[in-house]
């Protein structure tokens, strides 16, 4: 696994690299919401198929060993980019593009599409709790309190329906390394799921994440 | 969006259709882990995102106006092809196999990878999440009890590793519409994540599948 690398690349590096695999994961996350929704041909559909693997074959021709790892720069900057909700390189996730503040606020505006359905029309329960759980986890590290997930707990107002939505998260209290976390889904009509969530920084990721990565810390 | 919608097909032609488009959407998957693990040279990415946005196009030639939606033959199966833990057309879905049987309990083995990574070579928390809701939610479906997530509440045990996995549920007891589920997540060491929801079948919901596909109840 790529573990928490520190990588010494500049934050125009990062921005080269953002701008490169950024249209890519756009270009095939929209290739699977047609794969969910196409009606072509069976012929099509196969040959479609074909150049799909052919494309994938193109880019195993160099690529990393396992998965993505999070990725700090010197300036100890971290990129989850293959994070299932906000990771800028993962075409399965929406993705959520959170905006913090140090107060341990975070809150998102995100579209949710046909790769997304659960109950007909409307979002899969637990993608919203996914969502969530990054939300609540996101408010922790934003207000210095990085963890993972205890427990978590969510309740089901009434149906997301497909769309655009808004998530907001905050951090209720903390304890040391506890840190418990509220947040909520909301469509234009107000809320549809609440959570609550206890993250917890286990010794081993904080022993490793202070000697990767002292910064994390600041 | 599509709705519950009774389609009168037959076994074989619901076979065909897995036949076909269960490979297109593994193949799809496939590009989804590439695109995150990928290290070729810059022009070469950009020459495949041409060639999968090209390959989209191909798709939406003739498309679903919305969302897959869940699809009942006149037999009274359903189709979450959509969905995206266990959705045959999904490729963000791990996928999800889930066995069943009346008594109301579920069961599944699976592998994670590069798309369902949180902490560096562990499960995203809410990844586990949106598994055991649906695992949750299949049991209560699988012993007569279908119904959308009321509440749920997670308790992460320890890190659960990318890798192969396995997830268990059952129903805890039902009282009319409301049925208590209890489920776990597991690797090779034991659990990893345990999970107990509430589901309820709203009335509308009911009233829709009763109209619809009245089999959903026998």
């Amino acid at each position: 696994m790529a573990g928490y690398v520190r990588e010494d690349i500049s934050d125009d590096e990062i921005e080269r690299q953002r701008l490169l695999y950024g249209p890519l994961t756009d270009a095939v996350r929209d290739l699977v919401d047609a794969t969910i929704r196409t009606e072509v041909d069976d012929d099509e559909v196969r040959a479609v198929q074909a150049e799909v693997e052919a494309l994938t074959a193109r880019l195993r021709a160099r690529q990393l060993d396992g998965a993505y790892g999070v990725r700090f720069s010197s300036g100890g900057r971290g990129r989850p980019w293959g994070n299932p909700v906000v990771g800028l390189r993962n075409a399965a996730a929406p993705p959520v593009v959170v905006e913090h503040d140090a107060s341990g606020r975070a809150w998102a505006t995100f579209h949710l599409g046909a790769a997304f359905e659960g109950p007909p029309g409307l979002v899969h329960g637990g993608v919203s709790a996914m969502i969530l759980d990054q939300m609540l986890g996101e408010a922790a590290g934003a207000g210095g309190k990085p963890g993972m997930t205890g427990t978590l707990t969510l309740r089901y107002r009434r149906g997301t329906p497909l769309g655009d939505l808004r998530a907001e998260a905050w951090i209720e209290r903390s304890e040391g390394i506890k840190t418990w976390a509220h947040g909520r889904l909301l469509d234009a009509e107000g809320v549809t799921v609440e959570a609550e969530g206890l993250f917890i920084l286990p010794r081993w990721a904080r022993e490793r994440l202070e000697a990767e990565s002292p910064k994390y810390f600041e």
